[in-house]
């Protein structure tokens, strides 16, 4: 299990200011299959990259992932991004803005990654990740870590945990699909047939990262890099 | 931390069938405040327990909470209840059914939970926990519990960590408040402040739970029982 926290992009339930980071939850075990059981996601709905990567392919971001300081929801990649740096946008914890659909705990579920990753060290959390020095000027981002790990054989033997994984996860797999729905997938699934899949066929680059790629590649007079498209 | 499987009655992202419990997550940490830091919540968006309290008080449950097995939305407490045992009716995830709002999290979070709650012991799980034999009898439910406690005082003095997450929750709590929003919460304060509350004045009961509770009564021809309206 590993947590840690980020400089401050995320709101609390019932505010809008940018406090808590993505704060990710990352949960690994082994299985009896090729593929372990891997999660690892942000406590908020979405993270900034996901924000990026829209923003390079000039899509809008989903309608309730970031709000402004009014509370109004915020789609514009380009808005959202520059908002996020400077306190104009907040991304929205697992369960959105109301306690209704759980924001309380997306919210909490947050706030332990804060506390596991700070208190236990006296470490740096919320506000003092900004990055920035009460002068302004940049600061070292300090920011924190809790890692964990259980010594399985110490409860019983690691085949015995491996193949009961693997009976979660195939059960799991296995439940009646919604209609319209072709599968259903496990933590970890769909990122492991995807590496498979770009390892055979390579990395698909969007045409804006390309550019990006390119003017660096320019700038730095690297040659021998190689693009193909 | 307390992590415990349950009955099925979650579906995980893109299926209609309760297969997972409502697989709470609880953390609790002392602060240098008179209450703790205690999140306890369900990894769906709802459990069993708040539809019980809708159906008495004759409310409807929230659109987004339950789906039929069609996926769609199930809001009349009693059709979700008999739902919930008869397979007609699933809890979704926190997240919802869909991964734009982060489905997969809030099931790949309730995956985490069942593995903890069962694995390491090879107990029992998903439809294991039906509480049926397969030839429909009852069966005894056997759930599954992970139990872990960090030893503070192997990383700090306790004094310091309690107070570590007090500043932590002050300052969340000192977040800007969301227009018409008048309070900003952390964890189980609420919780705390109603336990107060109810010391003081009284548990506060439903009519429709009162005339249950008097017919048990009634029942068990309990004459000690003081009710009081």
């Amino acid at each position: 299990m590993s947590f840690t926290n980020a400089r401050p992009s995320v709101s609390p339930t019932f505010s809008t200011q940018p406090k808590l980071g993505t704060n990710p939850i990352a949960f690994g075990a082994p299985t009896d299959e090729e593929m372990p059981f891997l999660f690892d996601a942000a406590t908020s709905i979405t993270q900034r990259g996901k924000i990026e990567v829209l923003n390079r392919e000039e899509k809008p971001a989903t309608r309730g992932w970031v709000i402004d300081p009014e509370g109004n929801p915020l789609t514009d990649p380009l808005s959202i991004l520059n908002g996020l740096s400077q306190d104009q946008a907040a991304l929205l914890p697992l369960g959105g803005d109301t306690e209704a659909l759980g924001s309380h705990k997306g919210y909490g579920l947050s706030t332990i990654v804060e506390i596991l990753s700070s208190a236990l060290q006296s470490g740096a959390f919320l506000s003092a990740l900004s990055g920035l020095n009460p002068d302004g000027t940049k600061a070292r981002l300090r920011v924190g870590h809790f890692f964990m790990a259980i010594s399985i054989e110490s409860f019983l033997p690691l085949e015995e945990f491996k193949k009961n994984i693997g009976d979660i996860l195939r059960e799991l797999r296995a439940s009646k699909k919604a209609p319209g729905q072709t599968r259903i997938y496990t933590a970890g699934e769909k990122e492991f047939q995807n590496a498979l899949a770009v390892r055979k066929s390579g990395v698909p680059i969007n045409e804006n990262l390309l550019k990006d790629i390119s003017h660096v590649k320019n700038l730095l007079e690297i040659s021998e890099l190689d693009l193909e498209y």
